[in-house]
């Protein structure tokens, strides 16, 4: 512990705070160009501390990827739960809600999906089943859309896997000062979205 | 120059050997991780050898993304060369090319991509142009299908930053050892493009 941090504090919100420092450490830096230090400095904690709650900045980046990849699948079951049953209508509010979240949380996004090759392999394995349920959910309802015969899709995998690769661009570009909103993009992306499978509404 | 790198090769083609050396560390640790050292290892060059051709690793950052911008661009530009004088035919060729050009070259695209804030002012500054350039000749595509009656959008630069988004967001899953091709992606995706559209065909 050095002298200079011993004197910051260090009170019940400690881990949600160093979960942010690590965030803004990996999206501004790279996660191996940051060591735990640096994250303890952002968090204002001493290494020790932090330590206390992580045991490495690897174990670190597995709960964040994690915890954004379940947040992620969770806003696409969540969009699926209220948008009835016509498939036109579940990608409308799929995509919407799905590019939403990657405006609005675009620096985790970009952790979340810049840094899969840094995962440990346990948190690797658990990030590649989220992510195959993600793409799962969405391929799910282009076929259900052509099956009804309100889509028209060659490709169902390979067009859901672009659907989702447009919201998750958007992580890429976002700016918060300009003049895109999280829900302005995400209203345009589910028309976009409509248009690639040729939906009829 | 350490002992253990003196008797490796510096031929003529040092220059394009640390430059694809440089691309291979940022591309896998990201650029605030990778050290000039990291770059002169992988090239088989000591420090010194890489010094005589590259300042700082910044300057090869600089390099790459001004290069690899400058390609895209001319990628757009040959394709629309070739494609005629209808905007449905122009998105067509563009997109196909744009995306299987960022499938090919993945590496230098996810550093041109993920790296723009570790640019030096007077690159960023470049390679800023170079984006806008991008973005308007495709922007004017559509607009000059809109203004044909050929397309139907409401917003062709929103558009048209997403259907380029599409191609870019390829850089970052594509796998050269899975089922895609380069081209089988970009006539996947310059189908969907002509469907965000709404292109009379």
């Amino acid at each position: 512990v050095s002298a200079d941090t011993a004197h910051l504090p260090r009170g019940p919100d400690a881990p949600a705070r160093i979960v942010a420092a690590a965030v803004d450490a990996f999206a501004e830096r790279g996660f191996h160009a940051t060591t735990t230090r640096d994250i303890a400095a952002r968090a204002g904690l001493s290494p020790a501390a932090l330590y206390v709650h992580h045991p490495s900045k690897a174990a670190l980046l597995g709960q964040i990827s994690r915890e954004g990849h379940r947040e992620a699948l969770g806003v696409v079951e969540a969009a699926l739960a209220r948008a009835g049953t016509k498939p036109p209508a579940q990608l409308r509010v799929v995509v919407a809600d799905f590019t939403a979240w990657h405006a609005r949380n675009h620096r985790v996004a970009r952790v979340v999906q810049y840094e899969l090759a840094a995962l440990a392999s346990q948190d690797r394995a658990e990030v590649v089943a989220l992510r195959r349920a993600i793409e799962g959910r969405v391929t799910e309802v282009v076929r259900a859309g052509v099956q009804a015969g309100c889509m028209t899709v060659e490709e169902p995998r390979r067009v859901a896997r672009a659907v989702l690769s447009l919201g998750i661009d958007v992580a890429r570009w976002f700016d918060p000062g300009g003049r895109d909103t999280p829900e302005a993009l995400g209203e345009l992306y589910a028309g976009l979205a409509l248009r690639m499978v040729a939906a009829a509404t």
